[in-house]
């Protein structure tokens, strides 16, 4: 079967961006995948857009991204699974592209959040659980996370600092990326005097909510060889699983068991394993999911994620995976939307060795792992770059 | 290349239904596709979902959707495309199958209409058209079509009778469909003396909400040889447009571009012409978007729908094509996202001869026609019975 590959991607600042409307973010993305390419315009088939749609003043905003790209007549859409709604539509492009139905297709993961008022927000974000039996009681998505995280530590002796050694990592990591919300790097000491938010976690073990947009083109084979040159990056495993909405029914809450089969998937499908991944953009959206993220993966054993980032496993030459050297959701700030995106930009920068200072050597092989809800869906893809 | 065909269909009774939640729904639907495949759960691959999120109080309903039905950890996401989200989950479906990533996968296109308050829902609604220039001044749904009855009127000749001819048409055919919303015929006198909506229009021209759902199982060209028998119809068309959201930058308010342009790539794909077609369900949002549709997909010559209806065309035996024949968004009512999928449901019955007294006969090539917004986006899938 022919190959799929990444021959554009573009990325807008994340933050409160009070001087875009969500297609003005998507335009900037858009434009700079354009660029990178470089392709025009003309060469688009059709374009998929990941967004949370409830999250915006405007209903349906693919059709008004389309028209304000300047792509109509082409086809759009727009794909939701909650957080990981970027990365449903980039697997959507893919099938595009495999079934032969487009060969040229821009995927725009994008999301204001900032256009509500805080009220509406926290009343949407607060009905991501199953409503029926769960949300009701008051379990909010970091409270949904603090269980996870309370079941990793008691089982597994997690503590407090590895959880928090998560963010300093990334709030690194997120200095050096002129895109990140947040551009300062904390220290542990910061970290565990931050502000209670529900236990075990405080401020800094959470992600933000942001503004912006990503941008990846996707081709088919021929036309990725022909426009893309040296620079592209194929996209050889993707996979997906979904698990109960209800926590109260998964079997256990010190891993999300979509995660371990989406993997499964995707390392089957790109002929990779775990040992292969040279680096990783995971949905650290708490410091606990990036721990389990390092388990589900197969980065390391059941049960050793605390230990994984205590020992700096997951730094650039830490002898792990490197994981988020972008900043990850914790610092670049998660536009819902935009995240599953941005992560496939920071892949594709890698294995493209485009990073710069944030640079992985020797990065071959990387992936994206995106969460959607508390785990109801996840989404991983494997990137290679030959 | 191989051919997708459908293989189970599921419709539950449209209307308001404060006995089901949307998963509830969906259940109905997709329980009732299963036992006329039939074949068991096990043989589903995935699910697309078609519906808008933001009517409904639980977030990112595909996941609740997967996990009543069953179906975890299979993957599933959600396609939003306004009105047409039902025909954006059966396109992703075909591309999905095609592509060779999912065998048998099912759609189901959902919506709970009425969780919401009034008020709520027509703030929602009231946000379709473009916001940044149009809604704000009160170009609502009704507002807007009213324009495109305004215009055809003005440049076609179409009067006020033929606009309501296409209301009393659906509802007849409403009260043959026991899932329809309206269960009643009208008269052409009871259809004029209508309350006054927007104008030319009155309550008869405007269809309602509804919470419903229906379900289609598609499967690739193998499996639904093997399990499906005699009974598959392949959809062998799936086109897609759209155009400015914006209406100021139409070129004309007396069609949609982006349904002619669907309608002609269908039409090459399936390699047919309007002529082949003997049965259509297309998207009576309101009486003008029928006879706009009579055009855009061929069936009579520009600015001739009025005449068409008049003349009895649409009707079965009319010596034209037999359009919504079910009761259409009319009758049946529209729950959004269950739209298009409904559509898909009748045509598949229609061509395998089970409508029963809403048969059409000799119908062996049938089409959909599903527009999203006001005409941002359209949908039309060609469904053959060999």
């Amino acid at each position: 079967m022919s190959r799929v590959g990444v021959i554009g991607i573009g990325h807008g600042k994340f933050g409160r961006r009070s001087d875009a409307t969500v297609q003005e973010l998507a335009f900037e993305a858009f434009r700079e995948a354009l660029h990178d390419a470089p392709i025009p315009k003309s060469e688009i088939d059709a374009t998929v857009i990941g967004a949370v749609p409830e999250y915006h003043k405007q209903r349906s905003v693919a059709g008004v991204i389309q028209e304000y790209l300047g792509l109509t007549p082409t086809p759009t859409w727009l794909t939701e699974v909650a957080c990981a709604s970027g990365s449903a539509a980039i697997r959507t492009a893919w099938m595009a592209i495999r079934s032969g139905m487009h060969k040229v297709v821009a995927v725009i993961g994008c999301q204001k959040m900032t256009e509500l008022s805080t009220p509406e927000i926290l009343a949407l974000m607060g009905r991501v659980g199953e409503v029926q039996w769960e949300s009701v009681f008051g379990t909010t998505f970091p409270a949904y996370y603090a269980m996870f995280a309370n079941a990793h530590m008691h089982s597994y002796g997690t503590t407090r600092d590895q959880l928090l050694q998560v963010a300093v990592k990334n709030h690194f990591y997120g200095a050096r990326n002129p895109n990140a919300l947040f551009q300062k790097p904390i220290t542990l000491e910061k970290a565990r005097a931050s502000e209670p938010v529900a236990s075990p976690f405080c401020v800094y073990d959470c992600c933000a909510n942001a503004d912006g947009a990503a941008c990846v083109i996707l081709a088919d084979e021929f036309r990725a060889r022909s426009l893309g040159g040296d620079r592209v990056v194929w996209l050889d495993g993707v996979g997906c699983a979904t698990a109960s909405m209800s926590v109260l029914k998964r079997p256990n809450l010190t891993g999300l068991p979509s995660a371990e089969q989406a993997a499964r998937q995707a390392y089957q499908m790109a002929e990779v394993s775990a040992r292969d991944i040279k680096v990783a953009e995971v949905h650290d959206c708490f410091t606990i999911a990036e721990i389990m993220a390092y388990e589900d993966l197969g980065f390391c054993e059941k049960g050793q994620g605390g230990r994984y980032i205590e020992e700096r496993k997951p730094y650039p030459d830490g002898g792990g995976v490197a994981v988020n050297v972008d900043g990850g959701l914790k610092a670049k700030g998660h536009p819902i939307g935009a995240t599953g995106v941005s992560m496939a930009c920071e892949i594709v920068k890698q294995l493209r060795g485009e990073a710069g200072i944030r640079q992985v050597s020797g990065a071959d092989v990387g992936l994206t792992h995106n969460v959607g809800g508390i785990g109801q869906y996840c989404f991983v893809h494997v990137f290679r770059r030959n």
